[in-house]
């Protein structure tokens, strides 16, 4: 498949305004790319969408049973929360299960991804800490795995650390690389965060709900794939908790009521597991489905409307199943004055990959 | 001269995270192409670039001398202000030059593009209105405009009222277009915006340094260009009402201290206007200079690096001149515990267009 130019255009009554390279890939629980974007390879910081793949390392520690961390908390260290005052509570009660202060935390404050909670933080003129960080279950995690392994936790974020060695060669394992194929960054939050393949963070997903799948039917599972269920159900339960109240990630996995998870990350990179349904036999998949999505320039607000766009174009749950996403989808231009002065628009369809090189859309696939 | 595909680059640990597709025109007086970066004559909404214009249809109506307005209050009809206090005290006093009321104004509030505004807004809960838009002094221009025709001021914000349709004539006139060739949208404060040719808004703005050195030695000026001195000084002698405290227009042209105005459009196109220097010279500018920039996907932070290195590129000013820019050339990429985790990287040259069809690049030509 070779990588085409697709982009997402904004326009001012039908002039062109901007325009957003979107990268996709869509597969299924094999690793077989069937839809593309784009570069469906791009090397992507996951940012955190790479989140359930490091809870999936902490799990392997033994430090969320030794802890006594429960599908919440499991939740809490997948997101990236708004900070608001359940999250941060939560935090709080993480923290005391492993008897560690919030000055143990390596990462800081910042203000709040929801407007509303940094509204009330201006008006209180609440300065916001660690406890705050969207990321502030991610860190405890670590911390418990940290000392699950032995490692002493003051360093716990540092990229040699051992906890740190174990989420790279867990991150790799996922996504079906070598740990030297995987590339690290530093993350807003102060952890290591890495880089691959676009295709590899959907494939990552695929599994995540293909585990989910398996984890109903079948009492044989391995214990890698028993934790990748309980990643995937904590989730899917627990949306609230993934990211805040009228956030993408809590409304889409409220409106696919635990067939589905998805994750956001910064900068404009997402990733959504799908599992079995009519809708994946559909569109070929051979078990669950995984998605990813990288916006080339980081634009969040464009990522929302793509992520829905694909699904649409995709097929995945009814139109009333996806209503609730209807604002992300084609989201406002309204003026000072309240005038719609233009919108949003897709020029795009989801390329097919047949294996005998013919392409497809969606559209032929259609119910 | 082929559009080329130029691009900024943000990465976190050497790895790509974002790219941003770059349009830029370099032109002088007479209209020549110099150089150019992606597309440059990519059709672009000036969005509030293009309020020097509409302040000229506002000039050539006698609307501000008819209402004793001064070159402050001109400057602030080609503002995009923070709503800082200074900026909603002048335009109330403005309001009462021309006995009207903020309820004669058709424009709406909007946080401000201020984050210390905003914050101080949110704390004493105040909900902004019409007099704190950041456009507040092209309406009340638009409306004194309006009425020196003597037409209605009510709906003089609508497309087809007479002083909008000077404002087409006058802006389809700077940019050497037939009035047709320009389109038209509804901007954010709700009036018409201009959508043209990126390098005519370089052009634009090099008629306005052109006359700002043209007012200087010659008394045989026309009354357009007379005009457009006029629009010129105001902007460089009042930086702080073009834009506001710490923000780029602002900065700019304090640190050029009249040799140059600047004004941003939303959704990241800018414009710039140089006065005859011995940079413009080296350069191969016949008089002024006017340089024009569009960042594809309306990222603002990205323009202001964008904009900085093209100076830099070009060499126009010393680099002491610039150095109250550095912060907008290179953004700090710090995470939530104050650890760089990247960069803003510029791999692309300025292409030179010579009549020939000769490329060259303007560090050839660096003093």
């Amino acid at each position: 498949m070779i990588p085409s130019e697709d982009f997402v255009v904004t326009d001012r009554g039908g002039i062109v305004e901007n325009r957003h390279r979107v990268h996709a890939a869509v597969v299924d629980a094999k690793g077989r790319l069937l839809y593309a974007l784009g570069d469906p390879t791009r090397l992507t910081l996951a940012r955190s969408a790479a989140k359930p793949a490091q809870a999936l390392a902490i799990l392997e520690t033994n430090g969320v049973e030794r802890y006594g961390f429960d599908d919440a908390d499991l939740a809490l260290m997948c997101a990236s929360h708004s900070s608001e005052e359940r999250h941060i509570a939560q935090t709080r009660t993480m923290l005391s299960k492993i008897q560690a202060e919030e000055a143990d935390l390596r990462c800081g404050g910042h203000p709040s991804l929801s407007e509303s909670v940094n509204r009330s933080w201006i008006k209180q003129d609440y300065t916001p800490t660690a406890v705050c960080s969207n990321c502030s279950g991610k860190h405890v995690g670590m911390i418990a795995g940290a000392r699950a392994i032995g490692a002493g936790a003051e360093n716990y974020h540092l990229p040699d650390h051992p906890m740190q060695l174990i989420v790279k060669r867990t991150v790799a394992e996922l996504c079906d690389l070598d740990p030297q194929d995987v590339e690290w960054g530093i993350d807003g939050c102060n952890l290591p965060t890495p880089a691959f393949p676009l295709d590899r963070l959907a494939r990552l997903y695929a599994k995540l709900a293909s585990a989910a799948d398996r984890g109903e039917g079948h009492e044989d599972l391995s214990t890698r794939d028993a934790a990748l269920a309980r990643i995937f159900q904590a989730m899917a339960r627990y949306p609230e908790l993934v990211a805040g109240e009228g956030r993408y990630c809590t409304v889409l996995m409220r409106a696919f009521d635990g067939a589905m998870i998805g994750k956001l990350g910064a900068d404009a990179s997402y990733a959504i597991g799908v599992r079995v349904s009519d809708d994946t036999r559909r569109l070929g998949a051979d078990g669950a489905l995984g998605i990813s999505v990288k916006i080339e320039d980081g634009n969040i607000e464009i990522l929302y409307a793509v992520l829905t766009e694909i699904l649409e174009q995709l097929g995945i749950g009814s139109p009333e199943c996806r209503n609730p996403l209807a604002e992300f989808h084609h989201p406002k231009r309204v003026n000072t004055m309240g005038v719609t002065t233009g919108g949003v628009s897709f020029p795009f369809k989801l390329r097919g990959s047949k294996p005998d090189g013919e392409h497809s859309s969606p559209a032929a696939l259609t119910r």
